[in-house]
């Protein structure tokens, strides 16, 4: 095989390996709750939410870059699978699991752009740079959106507290203060409908 | 309503509504044919074809832009559905459709925004820029290599030919000779395979 096809290959291995991410699935449902939505769906979700509400950031970001850190954001899940926020037990040994996802995934790229990919993730993950902080906002926000606007399907049968949900959504508020006013009145409007527990 | 939180409430009613593009089922099946994709996670996919075959382009592109074309191409499908490319039938009306969807739903946004997603869309379909050739391009490639590494699951029923795949790859050879040829290639084994109809 010549150079240029086994890059070409490796690229292919790649891809093909990420169309796994439509079969992770998550805790959300969608919003018309006839079923849960997936880690690529979701992660569509989060980059046209970003599109759409990038004027409410509080800081400079860069949306572009943004858009990038939620394409990649999950497709560790490929291997480590999606832990239920609410769950404990599901947390332990997930940072380790998905290290080792990172590693076997974003491996199967040349080395160059496997570490773009690398990087993305990390910056994601950390959420210290304000592209970081909003895509880990956007990551908040659009399941709190589902869950406020399917009747509570994944908070009434956990039980979930508004003071669980509102630790849960913090990220919203160090990138978007208006976001988060607008979370926080919808929350109450929530727990005022039963779908949360009011404390 | 403030006028702030009027343009809010006017997005979020934008990106309740996206969350139906999850529901809009396309022809292809995932790779390990369990189900058919959606549109949704077909427009992640696609986004992160953009990211990992950006080199292979014959022309200078914008990957941003691609990026944000690939993300909102399908959003029309919301009202419109998605129309089987081999169904003669089904393309009868489909622009006159489509274009009632893009009015429908980029006109739940504020004007400058709506009008943004409106061009972005119908660049994609004009497929006359380089980064609308990408698109396109990757638009063709993402199901053709679903297809030749599921034994053509979507081929194979409906007796699909060597030609009418060729057509509808067509527009990767646009866009990416590299991609194009190894496409090819990919097609020939399929033949071989006997999941496409050799003629």
């Amino acid at each position: 095989m010549s150079s240029e096809s086994s890059e070409i290959q490796s690229r292919i291995d790649f891809v093909l390996e990420l169309d796994r991410l439509k079969s992770v699935e998550r805790q959300s449902l969608l919003i018309d709750g006839s079923r849960r939505e997936n880690s690529a769906e979701h992660s569509w979700y989060l980059a046209v939410l970003a599109l759409t509400f990038i004027s409410y950031v509080d800081e400079p970001v860069n949306l572009d870059h943004v858009i990038r850190l939620v394409l990649i954001h999950d497709i560790v899940e490929i291997d480590a699978g999606d832990a239920f926020c609410y769950d404990q037990a599901a947390q332990v040994g997930k940072l380790e699991r998905e290290q080792a996802a990172a590693q076997r995934i974003f491996g199967l790229l040349p080395p160059e752009q496997g570490d773009l990919c690398n990087k993305l993730w990390d910056e994601f993950e950390s959420g210290e740079t304000p592209e970081a902080r909003f895509a880990n906002a956007l990551d908040r926000l659009a399941p709190f959106l589902q869950n406020a606007n399917n009747g509570g399907l994944s908070w009434k049968p956990h039980k979930v507290t508004r003071s669980q949900v509102l630790d849960r959504i913090a990220p919203i508020k160090d990138s978007s203060r208006a976001l988060w006013d607008f979370a926080v009145q919808q929350l109450d409007e929530a727990v005022a409908r039963g779908e949360v527990v009011g404390e």
